[in-house]
C-alpha cells in the first residue's frame, strides 16, 4: 500500500496511506475536530471529508469556527434546495443553471419551461422537503468521471450540458453526489445533509442564464444558511430592514405604482404621486439633453419589422423581442426592442453633411422587451419601458470628444441627482472569445483604447471589464449598487460601428464626398424611467427631494372652519410659484395629521392657526425634524423655491 | 293615346304625348335648347333627358347656365370614375360605396378588400379609361325595378346591399344604366357619358363607411369635373393653394414630421420641429390639467386582453384593435384601443369615497388604432396615436356641475390657441334606433336634457344632432372647419353610464354604504397630439405663435467673423431666459438668410452687426413684416418672454 505525506497548516507533516479520507485524519487528532471538520483542503484544492486523498501535499481542515465554512454550508444548501425541487412532483421536470453561494447566501438559476413558476408561497412546501433530506442525512460525495459520462449524465439537463461543453476538453469534471441527487461541482460541500440545519429560502427573482441578456431568463431561488439559528435570525432581521427599503414596498406605501395580473404582467400603473416623480425626471432630462444641443424627437413605439431585420435584432434579439403583428396586407408590424433604428430613421431622412455632426437624436423612447412573467419584478423588471434614450452620429475622428462631453454631462446629471456611489467600468470584447462580436479586429483595439484615453485624460477612476462589451463595441457603464446589495448598470455609452454599416449611413465630408460614414454612440443617462425610479426610491428610501417629492407642503389648518380659507390663500399662493402643495381637509386630530405627514415623507409640513393668520406667517415643520420653526410667508415660499431649483442638493 | 300637360317655370302650359322624353320637349322648343339641356324635372323630381315623362306637372329644363347643372355633372362623374374602375383588371373586384355630387367636386367611397389599394399613381390610368367611356358616349337611362330585382342585380355589392335594404319596404327603388354599368341613383345626371369632359381624379383618402367609426374603414376617391376646361383649371388652382395648407405639405416644408413605409404605415415621425410643438403642447395641457386638479398618470400602452372583454371593446370594437399577442404563458396582451378602462384600474385601485369625488384622471395616453392603411393621412389618420385623455369619475348628481367646469376648462384652452371657429354639438342617441345604444331610457333622456341644460346655463350656443351619440350615452361635440373645408371633432365630452358597471365601479356614499355608483366623463381637451398638431399647422398655415414655434428667434451675424461673439451672447441670453435661438452659421448672402427665416415663418429675425455690438441693441424684424426696429437686448428679450407667456394671443 502506497503513502502519502500531509503537511499541516502549522509545518506538521504526517504519513498516511493512500485513500485515507480527511474524515480519519480529523478523528485520528481528535473527535471533536472531527465534529467540527466542514471539508479539507489539499494544495488548495477542495476533498470531502468522505472523499479519498489520493497523494500527499498541503492539507488543511476547515471547521465550522471558519469563515469560508459558512460558504461551504449555503454552497451546500443551494445543492440541498435542488434536491429538494426535484423531488416535488411540480417541479420534477426542472432544468438547472448554477447553484453558487453568494455573501451571505446562495442561489440557484432554475427553469421550469412552460410548467409551475416558483413563487414565494411554494417556499413552505420546499423547505419542508429540504428538511426531509436534512433528516436523511445524505452523504455528499464527490467523483471524476469522463467527459462523454457526464454528457451522458446530464443528457436532460441543457444549461449543465452547456457548461460542460465550455470546459477544456482536458479538463477533469467532478460531480457531487448527495443521495439520487448529482451536481456538477468542484467541492467545497458539507460532508452531508445532516449538517444543514438553518436555513431558509427569501426571495425569487427573473435573472438571464448568465447574466447575458440576450440569453433566456431563468428564475433565480435566494436562500440563506447558518450554523446557529441565531445568526440565521439576525440575518433575516436585516434583509426585512432592507426590505424596507425595497421600492416595491415604498411603492405600495407611498402610493407611487402598483402592478397587478388584471393589467398585465410587467405592466406598472403609475400612480399620480409616481407619475409625479417621473414627470419631474422626464422634464429635467429632456431640458437638460436641449440645452446640450440634443434634438429631441418622438418616433413609434411600432414599426416595420423589416427595420429589425436590417439592424440585426431579429437575428440576435428575437427572443426578447414581442410577437410581429399582421397587418394583413404583407405588412408587419413590431413593437420596437430598442429606439435606435427609429434614431437612424431621423438621420437618414434627410442628407447629412459633416456641418450637420455631431448631430444628436434624444428621446424619451418606449420600448418592450418580451420578458418571461417568472422574472418580472416591480418598476425594476418590466414588459414595457421608457428609455432616456440618445444616438449621437459623429465623424469617428470627433468620437472621443464627444464621449467625453457625453460623460462630463452624464456627471452632472448625477450631481443633481445626489448620486456619487457609483464606478465607471470600460466594457471591453472578451479576448478569448472575438468571434462572439463584430468582426474588425482593428476597430476593437481602437476604440478601447480611445475610450481609455478619454477617461484617463478626464481623470477618471474606472475599471475594465473584458467580456461585457456589446455585439457592436465596447461601452462604458456606470455601475451603481442597489439598496439589496445587487450591482446594476445604470448608464452606458455605447460605441457603434456595426448599425451605421447595416443602414448604410453617410454624409458630406469637408471633401464634398458623400459617401463618409459616421460612428453611433448609443447612450442613456437616467436610463429608462422605470429603472430609474425604482432607483431613487431605493436612494432615497422614499424621502425625495423637494424637486421630485410628490406632494411638497402638505398645509394643516388647526380648525378647518377657522383656518381653512388662510390655508387654501397660502396653498393658492405655493402654488402659483409652481409648488406642489395641499391642505389637508380630513376629519382627524392635529397630531394625526402631523405624523401622517411624516410617514407619507412630506419635505414641508405648515401648521396654520390663529398666530399665523395675524402674522401672515406660516409654521413649517421640515421632514424628519422635530423643531417648528414660523416665518413670512414670502419667505418659506422663497427658501423652498430655492430648494427645488437647487434640486434640495444643500439639504 | 294618353296626353299630359306639362306647366313650364314661365307658366305656360303644353301638352304631350305621355311617355313623351325631355329631349323631345327641348328640341320641339330650339335646338339650341336641347343642346345645353343637361336633364329636367318633374315636380320637383329628376327625369333623364332620354327618360318617359309619364304624368303631367310642373316641368323645367336645366340647361348648363343652371348652377345645379354643375351638381348633375360631378354627380355624372362619379358613375364615370365607377365605371372606369370596374373596367380595369385590378379593380374589378372592387365594391362600391356611395358617390354622391360636393361642393366643387365629388367623390366615390370604394373598398377593393384584400387587392389593390387605390393610389394616386393609378389616376392616369383611371382617368384614361374615363376619357374612353366619355368617347362612348353612353346613354344614361333610368328605370324603376322592384327590391327584389335590385337585391339580385347588387347581389355581389354588400354595400349596396345595404343601402337597399335601409330603404322603406313600400319606396320605388331606381337605378340609372350607363352601358355595362349600372348605379342604384335617384337621377339628376347628364344624357350621356360625351356630357362629361373636363374631369379630374384629386385625392384619395380613407372614409369610414357611412360616417361611422364602428365601420369598415374605405377608400374615397374624390375628383371634380367642370363644363369648361378654363372651371377645371381654375378649380384646380384653387385646390393647390388649399394643399399650401394642407399640414402635409406644410409639415414636409418646415420639417415637422414624416412619414414613410419603411417605419411603418400610419406611424409618423415627429421630426425635432414638430416635436418641439408637441412638447409645448403636452407640457401646456398637462400643466393646465394639474391646475384643475387632475391627477395625472401614466399606464401601460399593453394591457391584459381580458380588460377589453370587460369593457365591452373587444365584442363591439374588434375590428378597429390590433391583433392580441400571446404571451405564452396563457397571458394575451393587447395594444389598447382606448385608455378608459387603464384609468378605471387606477379608480379601482383602492375603495374609494365621496369625499374623493370627482377623481379625474388624466393622462397623455398613447394608444393604437388598427386602420386600413388606405385610410392613413399625415398626421390627421393614424395608426398610432397619444391623446389627452380624461376621465372623471363623479356622484350622479355632480355630473351636470362637472360638466360645466370640463366646457370652461376647453374654452380657456381654445383662447390659448386662438381657436375661435368652432361649434358645439350636442350628440343623442337616435330616436328611431334606441336598440343600437345602451338599454336604459331613463338614463338617456334625463342625461340628454341635463347636457341641454347645462349648455342653456352656461348660455352657449349649440345646434343638435341626432344619432351621433355613443353607444353608452350622450356627448358634446366640438365641431370645427379643417382647412381643407371638412368637419371634424376637435373635443368631446361623453357621459357614460355603462362601463361603471361592467367595471362594477363603487364608492361609499356620505350613508356610510359602499354600493354607490359613480358616472364616468370621457373627454379629451385637445384631442390626440397628431390631429390636433395638424389642425394647429392647417390653422396657423406653418407660421406658429411664439410660444409653439419650433425656433422662436434666428440670429444672423452681418459678418460671422466679426459678429459671431456677439450673436451668440444674445443666443446665450435669450435662452438662459427660456426661448429657443439659433446663431446662423451658414456661409450665404444676408438677403438671402433672411428670407429664409421668413420662408420658415420663424417669429423673429435679428441682423446684428457693428451698430447693435456698439450699442448692445439688436435689430428685429417679425415674421410677416418689411420693417425692421432696433432696440435693446433687454427689452428684446421682455418682448419676446411676454409674447411666449401670453401664447402670443395679442399679435
Amino acid at each position: 500500500m502506497a503513502t502519502i505525506k500531509l503537511t499541516f497548516p502549522d509545518g506538521a507533516v504526517k504519513e498516511y496511506e493512500a485513500g485515507v479520507k480527511p474524515i480519519d485524519v480529523a478523528n485520528q487528532i481528535s473527535k471533536s475536530l472531527a465534529k467540527k471538520s466542514v471539508s479539507a483542503k489539499l494544495d488548495g484544492h477542495y476533498v470531502g471529508m468522505h472523499d479519498e486523498i489520493k497523494h500527499g501535499g498541503a492539507f488543511q481542515l476547515i471547521t465550522t469556527a471558519d469563515a469560508e465554512a459558512g460558504d461551504i454550508l449555503r454552497h451546500s444548501a443551494s445543492h440541498l434546495l435542488a434536491q429538494a425541487l426535484k423531488r416535488l412532483p411540480k417541479f420534477a421536470e426542472m432544468h438547472f443553471g448554477v447553484g453558487p453561494y453568494i455573501e451571505n447566501g446562495f442561489y440557484y438559476d432554475t427553469d421550469n419551461g412552460a410548467g409551475n413558476q416558483v413563487s414565494v408561497e411554494d417556499f413552505p412546501e420546499i423547505e419542508a422537503m429540504m428538511h426531509k433530506i436534512v433528516k436523511e442525512d445524505l452523504p455528499i460525495l464527490s467523483r471524476k468521471i469522463s467527459r462523454d459520462e457526464a454528457l451522458k449524465m446530464f443528457a436532460n439537463d441543457p444549461y449543465k450540458i452547456e457548461l460542460i461543453e465550455d470546459l477544456p476538453a482536458d479538463e477533469p469534471i467532478t460531480i457531487a453526489i448527495q443521495g439520487d441527487h448529482i451536481e456538477l461541482d468542484k467541492g467545497g460541500l458539507v460532508p452531508s445533509t445532516g449538517w444543514i440545519k438553518h436555513f431558509k429560502l427569501i426571495s425569487v427573482a427573473g435573472s438571464y442564464w448568465r447574466g447575458k441578456s440576450d440569453n433566456p431568463v431563468m428564475q433565480r431561488i435566494y436562500g440563506t444558511a447558518f450554523w446557529k439559528d441565531s445568526d440565521l435570525e439576525a440575518d433575516l432581521q436585516r434583509r426585512a430592514e432592507a426590505k424596507e427599503r425595497d421600492h416595491r414596498t415604498i411603492g405600495r406605501d407611498l402610493d407611487l405604482f402598483f402592478t397587478s395580473q388584471e393589467v398585465g404582467s410587467g405592466l406598472p400603473v403609475w400612480l399620480p404621486n409616481g407619475a409625479t416623480i417621473r414627470r419631474q425626471v422626464e422634464r429635467y432630462i429632456v431640458d437638460k439633453e436641449l440645452e446640450n444641443d440634443y434634438l429631441h424627437v418622438y418616433t413609434p413605439v411600432l414599426s416595420n419589422l423589416n427595420l429589425y431585420k436590417t439592424s440585426g435584432h431579429w437575428d440576435h434579439y428575437r427572443d426578447d423581442m414581442f410577437p410581429p403583428m399582421d397587418m394583413g396586407d404583407g405588412e408587419f408590424l413590431e413593437l420596437r426592442p430598442m429606439n435606435c433604428p427609429s434614431h437612424i430613421m431621423v438621420y437618414k431622412h434627410k442628407p447629412r453633411s459633416y456641418r450637420d455632426l455631431p448631430m444628436r437624436i434624444a428621446e424619451l423612447g418606449m420600448m418592450h422587451r418580451y420578458e418571461k412573467s417568472g422574472a418580472l419584478t416591480g418598476l425594476s423588471r418590466v414588459r414595457e419601458m421608457t428609455l432616456n434614450d440618445g444616438h449621437t452620429f459623429v465623424e469617428p475622428e470627433k468620437l472621443e470628444e464627444e464621449f467625453k462631453s457625453i460623460l462630463q454631462m452624464m456627471m452632472g446629471v448625477y450631481e443633481d441627482f445626489n448620486i456619487t456611489d457609483y464606478r465607471f467600468r470600460l466594457s471591453y470584447r472578451d479576448p478569448e472569445n472575438t468571434d462572439k462580436y463584430f468582426d474588425d479586429d482593428e476597430m476593437w483595439e481602437k476604440s478601447q483604447a480611445q475610450l481609455k484615453r478619454a477617461m484617463d485624460d478626464l481623470k477618471l477612476d474606472y475599471y475594465e471589464a473584458e467580456g461585457e462589451a456589446a455585439f457592436y463595441g465596447p461601452k462604458l457603464d456606470v455601475q451603481t449598487k442597489t439598496a439589496l446589495g445587487g450591482e446594476e448598470t445604470l448608464s452606458t455609452i455605447q460605441l457603434d460601428f456595426l448599425l451605421p454599416d447595416r443602414f448604410n449611413l453617410t454624409y458630406v465630408g469637408e471633401d464634398g464626398q458623400d459617401n463618409h460614414r459616421p460612428v453611433m454612440l448609443h447612450r442613456g443617462i437616467v436610463g429608462t424611467m422605470e429603472r430609474f425610479t425604482a432607483y431613487l426610491i431605493e436612494m432615497y428610501k422614499g424621502a425625495f427631494p423637494t424637486w421630485l417629492a410628490p406632494l411638497q407642503v402638505q398645509i394643516i389648518p388647526v380648525n378647518l372652519g377657522a383656518h381653512g380659507q388662510y390655508a387654501r390663500k397660502v396653498q393658492k399662493q405655493l402654488q402659483a410659484a409652481g409648488l406642489r402643495a395641499h391642505v389637508e381637509t380630513k376629519d382627524a386630530k392635529m397630531g394625526y395629521l402631523i405624523r401622517e405627514a411624516q410617514t407619507n415623507k412630506i419635505p414641508y409640513t405648515l401648521v396654520l392657526g390663529d398666530d399665523e393668520i395675524e402674522g401672515q406667517t406660516v409654521t413649517v415643520r421640515q421632514y424628519g425634524q422635530d423643531q417648528t420653526k414660523t416665518m413670512s410667508l414670502a419667505d418659506f415660499e422663497g427658501q423652498v423655491v430655492a430648494d427645488v431649483s437647487n434640486y434640495s442638493r444643500e439639504k
